[in-house]
């Protein structure tokens, strides 16, 4: 008989954002327990976050090597099937690795890793174990990105000319991080956060969602970022010029620095037959503007949408689906995969769609790539 | 040591709507676990509907009789906390009634009960009995519209003299029940969904909405409803004038024949200083009209906000919360009202607040005055 | 040969709102020029209103009397060919009486008269003089009123079931008329204004407009007004429950103590085929929800729209066509009428569509009745 | 005493578009008449426009030529006082030359010129005429254009650090230009609108609104023009990066393909407090979003607004403006420069604000400039 799949999380303790986002969302859907966790590297943090979550005391662990050595020895009955990374990009690695070679599944916070090295080290493994393995670009969960990309592989807008992607958010705009702010802290800080500030944490979004949508690949870019608040040793802010592997044209621009902008993700994608327009903060509307008909609204959950849409869509129309539902449906993909596997079964094809560890590897190719053509004085870096 | 509060539920079995809803409601914040459900009055249907949730088959019941006298005998760390009913309007009372009175709390979905009778007596059962019982007008759990309340009560807006409430819907524009659409079978069937149709199903969560923001009460009202589809034997249709207990007048209209509207409730109030603007299906804004400053947009999670709107609010702004997430604050406060009976602890006041038993009352009373209203000759009929 | 059509106007004076508006919607088109005028009952003020219009100092007059009849013995070449009415509403009768008597045609603003008996007697002159007159009910001049109409008249969105038709401004929620305003203090005062305050003022435009759009008639309402401020004398806020001759069902209501509200007429009409909403805030827009397709945006110029629509849209699309263009429209209309008159020609019926004294006397009534209503204790009054 | 500007037309005859829209803009405020013109280069179409136009046949000429001789021998209570050129790029420059030359002021049509040379040349003549020059670009003649550049000025909105201005519109998507279409054809003939497409046409437009609201000078670009539609011989999309003289950063992008945009100008501004969002579309908004308070709406007419915003405003709060107003403006403006000139009088500094023909020459500079950056395989060409 089928029970519920179960997770063990590495990081996420009390004063953490992410982890209570990847929770709710694991949640929501009742495919997935939490069953235990490693929530800090502290164990005494460790241990309060686990009693705020209602976990037995021996299921919550000091680091999360500890995490992985118990759990591998409970009977397959009880031990968690997968382990959640949700901690900050410097410490995805080690705890992904060791998981995957301890014969568990992932799901892992992007961006995939620190550095290149370890990305291209991850995709290996994760290949050769054959174990699942879902990044949480949670962004690609929402069912209007669903329809838009759907409208794209079946023709309905044309052939892609111009894709412009947005993120502006307004946070950064000063030194947050030298207050006690701990989501700034890290950000903001090369040796937690790679080479890359705004582009890693959210241009990889950016980068992310429009070849998700598209279909299409980047192949040459040129960049110019700036860190504009004094002393900020990584870049709040980015402008980069795309090249699309079909001869489309693109821009996009990732912001920390926009004042007043909340989390103002965007996607325009223009074809030769239509453009669609997608906003993250409004997500549940699809504006097509057709070449030759009126400009049409399509709604989360209203008339005929494709199968992908409706795969993703829990509730009617006019019931706000928001962000914790799009996370939470890589989640329950991811989980519907881990069964299936469990269960020797298939997974219908429209839940086999969640980020890969190769959308990780090009999502650190991008952050590369993207610093190496600010710093270059030619005009176009190829991707 | 505090453990996850114990969820049995009545209802909600394949092919409903309103039960997935509250199960996803339920589980987001981690607070409740769901043990056991009598889905269906069809034994088998439930048998089926437990599997689909992973729940051991000896805590699936055929019947809410058999689940309720069966977990009254479980132990104490076992059984169920509290039941929850999601099954049509005619099905609300007798669940209900016989939960309280063995000992159980009480979630139940909206109107409270079949008709005005029903509705009193559960009052004095609840009263009574000492127990918590929850009812989901769920529109009231949106962080904007406790910072619309909070701003009213604090008198941010000044004396309040016009609220114009709305509920347009479309889906019931032609007579859907006569296809095998379950969701429009029972509530245009007046033995199953009482008196009234749209007034009954999306009035009363407009009047709720405006006396929970404004905390007037109405005491006058002139409606005027209609059944536009053929053969329709409840509203589907209703306009209404009110008249508020501080002299202020306005207007309620809902309904389920407006072609193309989705789920469009929405609200505005105008006092002396400012007006007020909310709608649920972006329900993350909200508009204050400022007599003598610029029009502010008010978002859920930006800046300086009131302790009750930041106490229902998850994640950072513009990480647009739904539908779900203020579903989901009614289970948390009411699980956190539970918990601290359990622990014999206080609740913070600010979580204490979900619709109560009285609230239901007031909403049948609604439904049993706007009906005899629209009958009448009379202008203005007492409520 | 053609020549422009000549005008000359009845207040407007220095000081005034809507006569500049007059001006500017006559001169738009070209068709128009302003000849002469009667710009104040002050002689001196007329003159150097007369001054600032670039007028030769003998068509400037002190009296619409004297204006009349000096212009009437002017060669026809030179003379005026019709008066355009701009004063409040206690001075629209007299000087129209004259104009026409004196076989001018006349341009006059809304409301019609000063009351119920001056509107048919105008009506009766009107009629039996043969001359041309408009009413300045300028919202029917937009493009997107145009399509709606036509849409409805198409058959497009099938019978009409429901009308919710809003007139909400907030200037008038303090007692501005004790200020030295000039347009609060005539408007507010019964000598001046008539029976009915924002009612008159604006509740006109919104029957105007809903009855325009639809081509339906009121056949019942029941009205509540009220006077919030302190010590005015007229209704400042009016909310209205209407019944039309199709059977369809209605809400009206019209504010000016709605704070914060700019002018923000706006109407839904629901078929049972689709329903049409349209703003007239930003009036380049019609939105068309239709029952089985999804949402569609009209746009002024955009696509394949009525040649009613195209007939009243100026420039190419996304340029933004305003207040002035629609009242323009009816200047524009009238003098080819006018001209069409003058040189015993026939006018392409797209033009024959401006708002007639007939119209005037139906706005009339509205406020007859609606203030009769709200006085009474009957439910239902017809109209 | 004071009288009327007294306008004559170059171009803008049947079928044209720009000439009906300066026509429009001239007469809007009753500050100018039209008195003569040369609107067509084929005599007798010249002609019948001049007699839709209601004009005397002998003031209707057969070329600009003759116009600019003929009139300059009328007396001067009588010739006209300024010429309008509304014709394509390629006769912007002649008939300015002649007309300065011939002692009258001009407003023109944008861009200056066809090529560098004659913006250059123009230039030179205007100064050491001493005459009034305008250009028209129109968009910011906007009430909120106005507004927003007066709160940069007054550092409401602190350092700027980054502007994005886009400019799509979809209409060239196809091939058009094979067609029949006046519009089409010369914007994509190299013959006649120069070195550059829709950044010609457009692109101009938003360098021009960017640097006229920032008050900046760009310094350097990084461009990346594209014509996408087979066959096309000029730019039809163009992405630009942008670096501005204090340090900010920008994406400036321009589009004739992006399907389905009508006309979709638009600008946002980040400084450090406060971040300007503006769209063409809906002009009479203004966003400014706070770094530390919530987000406003600025409105045209709405509470207190810069005296520069009010000057261009006519009509109250919630009466839209559109595209034929902020034309008019700048007609307005300029005719107030003119007869102070002709009355030897001061202008408030409030209406001395139109564009110039050194607007002009940088619009031109800007063309060649992104053109070369587009060709270069430098990252960043200088300004």
């Amino acid at each position: 008989m089928s029970r519920k799949i179960r997770m063990g999380m590495v990081g996420g303790g009390r004063g953490a954002f992410i982890g209570g986002v990847h929770r709710m969302a694991a949640a929501l859907d009742g495919q997935i327990e939490l069953v235990c966790g490693a929530f800090s590297s502290n164990a005494e943090k460790s241990r309060l976050s686990g009693e705020d979550l209602f976990l037995p005391a021996n299921r919550v662990y000091g680091s999360f090597k500890e995490m992985i050595l118990k759990e591998k020895e409970l009977p397959e009955g009880e031990r968690m099937d997968f382990v959640s990374i949700v901690t900050p990009n410097h410490v995805h690695y080690e705890p992904a690795k060791m998981a995957l070679e301890n014969g568990f599944h992932v799901v892992c916070d992007k961006p995939l890793s620190f550095n290149m090295e370890e990305a291209h080290d991850l995709e290996k493994i994760v290949n050769e174990s054959g174990l699942i393995f879902a990044l949480t670009h949670n962004y690609t969960g929402y069912p209007m990105v669903k329809q838009a990309r759907a409208m794209v592989k079946n023709g309905d807008i044309g052939s892609i000319r111009k894709i412009v992607v947005e993120y502006p958010q307004g946070w950064l705009s000063t030194k947050l991080e030298d207050s006690d702010q701990k989501q700034a802290a890290w950000r903001t800080d090369p040796t937690k956060s790679g080479i890359a500030g705004a582009m890693g944490d959210i241009g990889t979004h950016a980068e992310n969602l429009a070849e998700y949508i598209t279909g299409l690949k980047i192949t040459e870019m040129c960049a110019d970022l700036s860190a504009f608040v004094d002393g900020r040793l990584l870049d709040d802010d980015g402008n980069v010029l795309l090249r699309f592997d079909n001869g489309a044209k693109g821009i996009l621009h990732a912001s920390q620095i926009s004042v007043g902008e909340e989390n103002n993700l965007n996607i325009r994608v223009y074809g030769t037959l239509a453009g669609l327009e997608w906003h993250q903060m409004e997500p549940n509307t699809l504006c097509v503007k057709w070449r030759d008909k009126p400009l049409e609204i399509l709604r989360t959950g209203v008339g005929e949408l494709y199968p992908e849409t409706q795969a993703h869509t829990r509730i009617p129309a006019g019931h706000p689906e928001g962000y914790l539902e799009a996370f939470a449906s890589i989640y329950r993909n991811f989980a519907f995969c881990v069964r299936a596997r469990l269960e020797g079964k298939e997974v219908d094809p429209l839940y086999m769609d969640f980020p890969s560890v190769s959308d990780g590897v090009r999502g650190m190719q991008f952050i590369e790539r993207v610093v190496a053509s600010s710093a270059s004085e030619e005009k176009w870096l190829k991707f």
